[in-house]
């Protein structure tokens, strides 16, 4: 990259920095938690948040801004369960922005929610880099994609709070080790929590869950 | 986005299209044809080059180059079948660009090769915006991913000339609708050709080489 095009780049991570930082504190003014949720396209985003939804809905008020380059079809699920979805088109962009958080907070009723979940656009290289004004990080990483993929992608590992391995349903038929895998893991981001996880059968989201409601207590 | 930014976009584009027409003349100067294969992490980019190479290497010279954000292990897997393997960090990047491949195909024997596999990042997003100078884009969808992708990431799907239905080996276990895709493919892109293949046990992959043979020719 040239002086000028590091300088650009500068430019537009420090602004977003700041954008987030307004948006973390207008959360904190309304007791809000919100989670940002990373993935490669198909690992499980809007699974594992619907899963949630489903267990959570009874004890917190709960909204999801969806992030895709195109098409509804994930906020449409999530408005079907009749729960806030605002969904940003990003036009092609490979990420979310503080920008676009903070436009679509504006059209949330923030004093009747306790929980955003955010879901990223399907992008383990660029979503990580953009603060969004999120408390937490997740990140999902899918069976059948490879335990290797840490290594391979790193800053969305090293920026996680939280890592849920989805769709351990179908480990059988991959070469996924998951009994090394938290010693990647911690090679990387020791402080990562690690969650191996089934959004479509529901086993092992308990301690997801329980990790949420800890910090919302 | 301002008009800066779009001006800023504009030119990038320009200068690394200008840059793709040129690594373009010189592979055709030299009778080699260039593959961009483009996927989300995980879907099997590595596995259909090495099954490829396996099949081809008798008949054809391959070399291969390899983008990723770090590390080098799928470079250090081709270079382990004694193909030349180009290992490009993009040190964060989200996708090659013409540059880049104009300076791997600098240390490249170029008389000496018939087809050069281009192993793009791990990104469904920004790849397919980013012409390199190859003659032809092939996008791998894996079945874990699911069937909905080519409407939630249109573009990688609208510039494939071939679409590889990755990992049929694990239809059974997932609800990808393998009869319909045609059709979904179709109505982005009626012009691309689609083989659901398993690089795992081979299932299916004849059509692929035949496809690479019958342009080769």
């Amino acid at each position: 990259m040239s002086a000028r095009t590091i300088t650009i780049k500068e430019n537009i991570l420090g602004a977003n920095t700041e954008k987030a930082g307004i948006n973390r504190k207008l959360l904190d003014r309304h007791h809000i938690l919100m989670v940002n949720i990373m993935s490669s396209p198909g690992s499980g985003k809007t699974s594992v948040i619907l899963r949630t939804i489903d267990r959570l809905r009874d004890s917190y008020r709960i909204a999801v801004i969806e992030g895709d380059v195109a098409s509804s079809i994930d906020a449409d699920k999530i408005a079907q369960q009749n729960i806030p979805a605002i969904q940003i088109n990003t036009a092609g962009g490979c990420h979310l922005d503080a920008q676009m958080i903070s436009k679509a907070l504006d059209t949330l009723d923030l004093d009747r929610i306790d929980l955003i979940f955010l879901e990223n656009v399907g992008n383990l290289v660029c979503t990580a880099d953009f603060d969004l004004g999120a408390h937490k990080n997740a990140v999902i990483l899918s069976i059948p994609e490879g335990d290797d993929k840490p290594r391979k992608y790193p800053v969305a590992f090293v920026e996680a709070d939280v890592i849920l391995v989805n769709k351990i349903d179908v480990l059988p038929y991959f070469d996924f080790k998951l009994d090394t895998f938290p010693g990647i893991i911690n090679g990387l981001n020791p402080s990562a929590r690690v969650f191996p996880v089934s959004a479509k059968t529901g086993e092992g989201m308990d301690g997801w869950f329980s990790w949420i409601e800890e910090i919302l207590v």
